[in-house]
């Protein structure tokens, strides 16, 4: 049976890309399983769509294939990787979209991939849905191009946050439907003790285990389905109560020592 | 053939989230079909998407499995449901979703679900889809848990609405692209006589065929495609224009007497 | 293997019609792997819709069956067209949808639909449907209804701009997600010569290769990857500092004599 192929992109739904990369895949690699991971990465945002995937592979069968494309690059020299890790496999612009799969047990390899009937503007159709099926239909990403140290690849600068003394700086990973700001705070990295914390406009933020626990506006900070904490606001936008986006960042100042 | 997945949510399509359910229904019943019915089901609507599921599992192939999660209490104590009509299977939340499936040849089974390793909040991925791969697989119902009486299940008040002394109490089940409301009106059960009715505000109200057969700004009442009487207005959005939403209620008065 | 469905429409993903309408297909094609190209063509626009199809479907597999349905005159007596080119087939009501496949090796039909059993709104889910099942399934149109003279077709005027004396009388096609206006010049077809073109309101518009060369605020003009010029502004919206929207059109003048 062919491998899932898992599509997540900052193209969108409004316009013909993805149906496009689809027929692409199909013409390609027919009977292969297509699946939608997202296509509404804000447009541009590699540290979004790098966490959406880590947040997600593990919810995918062994085999899958990954595609993700999020390109401001696309038609400069920047390359393209695979990687392989666990029995999945991963092709993404080599521009840092892959970097919370670093520090684990990953293979790398750089695709020589070839661009002279790509459009200068849509590789994703014209250049990554070709090798996406070479993949799925069984090739080993050793077929697309050579193997390359992990230190080789673009790496975004610290993806996960780092306590420092006392504070925590923060990025926004991703801003759900409801507005919570899922942050760059792995649930299991979470300072336990300090349970109060400062914004750096002074506002304060409980580390709470349930929305219920938050007072009507209340700021709060907690565990979510993502691995992550999330930033949330009881019953309205914490996004658009603090002005947060993805690719934000802001300091969250400890009002007690931590541990 | 593994018959189809057929997934409802109010989880929209920006988030990883329907992804990821699918990422794991992939998992876990390999070459299994998976549908979108829709995902954009006002958040928390219960009442909007049991209408959805109501008024198209007709046109879905018998034996599919129905997995609808709007689900404002997941991590509390509310049970799952699955239920058996005509040849389909339903899995949801006990809350009201599969009210309208009440009143026909179901049976229904209340599913003893293994929540130890799932997120708090989000059953979807960790609970539901599992379930909806196991019946996908051939299990009986009969295998997620114990039988139930359908007096046990959670159930909406009326989800239809009845005509009263001269008015109909009816609620808007669903606004489309248009801004027309989709009301709890069935077309079959809409009293024929009385072509002419008014709105709380006195705004009147006709009964017409199509929308070509409403003035600009005009407010109409008429058959859709949905098996319900469509609120509309001829050249903009009639929920914009009276402030409509899924789940709102108000009364249609009669100018002149019923049958 | 049976060949992809593919599907085109004004529908949107909001409402449950999309999701019907795969649930048909699956009923009376089980297996056909059913693909969205696009549903949120704007409401009503054959012109969008007919570009959309023309221009993504040499990227879908030979045998594919395109299903566009956007469909202004549903429940009149317009009637629906089947269309053969390139080992591709494509279904769509005759309102001129089809258009772009004129001029082209392309056999048409005239389907005999019955629309008994049909609601008056949703020919997409109950007359389309079960058409393309039937293409998917392998059904030779001319099972479906007589061949036509491609003369008996409803056709728009001109899809595509022609040049004029030192002009250009433009049309938009699609607006993308960025704001860029998709235009019904050809990339093949743009006069080479003639670097600076003026709009109608006197704003110079430059020919370019890339976005990049393009000052903030400039409108150009570029080949994009749909193979037609693109109006485009680097860093906002071209479509909102324009007025523009599909369908819009507007006159280009050279500021230098065409060759």
């Amino acid at each position: 049976m062919i491998p899932p192929i898992v599509l997540l992109t900052d193209f969108g739904l409004a316009d013909p890309y993805v149906g496009q990369m689809k027929g692409a895949l199909l013409r390609l690699a027919p009977g292969a399983p297509v699946v939608d991971l997202c296509h509404e990465v804000r447009p541009h945002c590699i540290l979004q769509a790098g966490f959406l995937l880590e947040a997600s592979r593990a919810h995918f069968p062994g085999g899958s294939v990954f595609l993700s494309v999020v390109d401001p690059g696309v038609g400069s020299a920047r390359s393209i990787l695979a990687a392989r890790l666990g029995g999945q496999l991963f092709l993404a612009p080599d521009n840092g979209l892959l970097s919370f799969l670093h520090g684990q047990k990953t293979s790398w390899w750089r695709a020589d991939a070839d661009t002279s009937n790509a459009s200068r503007t849509f590789h994703g159709r014209d250049v990554f849905a070709p090798l996406a099926a070479r993949l799925a239909l069984g090739a080993d990403p050793s077929s697309l191009g050579r193997s390359i140290d992990p230190a080789e690849a673009v790496r975004l600068e610290q993806p996960w946050a780092e306590a420092g003394d006392g504070c925590l700086d923060c990025a926004v990973l991703h801003v759900d439907r409801f507005g919570n700001c899922l942050l760059n705070l792995r649930t299991e990295a979470m300072p336990a003790r300090g349970r109060t914390w400062v914004l750096d406009d002074g506002r304060s933020v409980a580390l709470v285990s349930t929305y219920a626990d938050l007072a009507p506006g209340q700021v709060g900070l907690l565990a979510g389905s993502q691995g992550v904490m999330e930033l949330a606001v009881n019953g309205s936008s914490c996004a658009d109560l603090l002005g947060l986006l993805p690719g934000r960042t802001f300091r969250l100042t400890c009002t007690e020592p931590l541990p």
